[in-house]
């Protein structure tokens, strides 16, 4: 942990984000981010399913785009990157068949730890869960 | 939700794992299970990683590792289906290119809700990250 | 358990929380409550500090004042008591000597659990924690 | 922030959290400490209950002692006062009129951070809260 994080800057999220094998697996991608603010989208598909006889994304996707989102959030806010000390997700009803996209903001960018908000919406505008993370920001 | 949940026995709790289109995906199985405590792996493949220039398992993975062991631990001890309302995760530590076990027991299993607490361990034993969630157990 | 939970109005909600005896003890008082938000007030005193040398108020009235808070949004929403399932708490920034706000909102009310956000101020509206807490909306 | 922390030696630790105003507001008391383990102790009270029809006490205050007790255990591991980054806490039963005792231990106590998992018994053993704390240990 004494190598100094990896610096990223603000153009090139998009590609530092895609750049993750298990992101490229998942199909995740940045739609948009500012210094603090990120949003980050799932696609659908059918392995996402939790279930073979009922139509809901899996819990852990959910989790893993929240992580995703609140960590990206904390990039874009302290230039670098991140790594998630801790992570917390209310699940407020199913996601279904369809693409979700969480907003990321970070509300405390420190010299040591930032924390981010996160809320994820299904295709209709639905908040189907909220999410913080504490991430390390030191060197 | 007025819909009955689906009865989950103890013998069948290893194919009820299974039978998740995302648990196939990563490869999730149940290795042990008693009422009230479960044991569940996750192989190690490349597209697990984090990051292409280094080798860490992606924290996302983890917490559905986690989320998936405590609800198998509560599933286990209310022996029916569950929904998970909230989880926590802390990372301790990296986790390298191995397979992690997660072993789940549920602290707590009332008539609405359940608690399940986690421990994810790597193949040399170490604590990698510990989680709670609370799932809800009503009818 | 079986005991239904006691009936609250939203125009009794300020007395209810105002009669329980700890809340008395710390001078908590409700500013301001519709259905689903409410407002909760923790003024400042010398014994809540933390420390004899440093100005900064204790983490656990921090965590009180989010718990008293988001259980009156969820009461306010469900129209009875709800005991507190799990608590959240995020610190931002120290809160010095000086009255506490915290603003409470119900984010999901269901028939077995309701979910709230809770954001602190200091006098100055700085916000110096956030939180969030499940609470048991069932029978 | 640049003020290197206090350091709190073991022997000393009692007597560090005996000093706090808050602390004695609450009548809180170490019990039994070694590096990385603490155990501490909140009397009851009738000032504690959360409710004057109902024998519990109030949420806040068990959130404060898990609060303390997970502080306490990563002081006793850090050698130095650390303050409080986040807190979660499950309660699991009401806790009646008798005193409570948390015992916490460090799990991880890294160069920036902290974390201590914490368990709350009441005069019979019965657990009635488990909590999680994150703790800063940078300087």
């Amino acid at each position: 942990m004494t190598v100094p994080p990896r610096p990223v800057r603000l153009e090139d999220l998009g590609a530092f984000l895609a750049g993750s094998p298990f992101h490229r697996m998942l199909g995740l991608s940045l739609l948009r981010a500012r210094a603090g603010e990120v949003e980050v989208t799932l696609p659908f598909r059918a392995e996402f399913l939790a279930d073979p006889e009922a139509d809901y994304v899996h819990g852990g996707l959910i989790a893993t785009l929240i992580d995703v989102a609140g960590c990206f959030a904390v990039i874009s806010a302290a230039g670098h990157d991140v790594p998630t000390l801790d992570l917390r997700v209310d699940y407020l009803r199913p996601a279904g068949r369809e693409p979700l996209t969480a907003t990321a903001r970070s509300i405390r960018t420190g010299r040591t730890f930032g924390v981010a908000d996160v809320e994820v919406k299904d295709a209709q505008g639905r908040v189907v869960a909220v999410g913080r993370g504490l991430y390390g920001t030191g060197a």
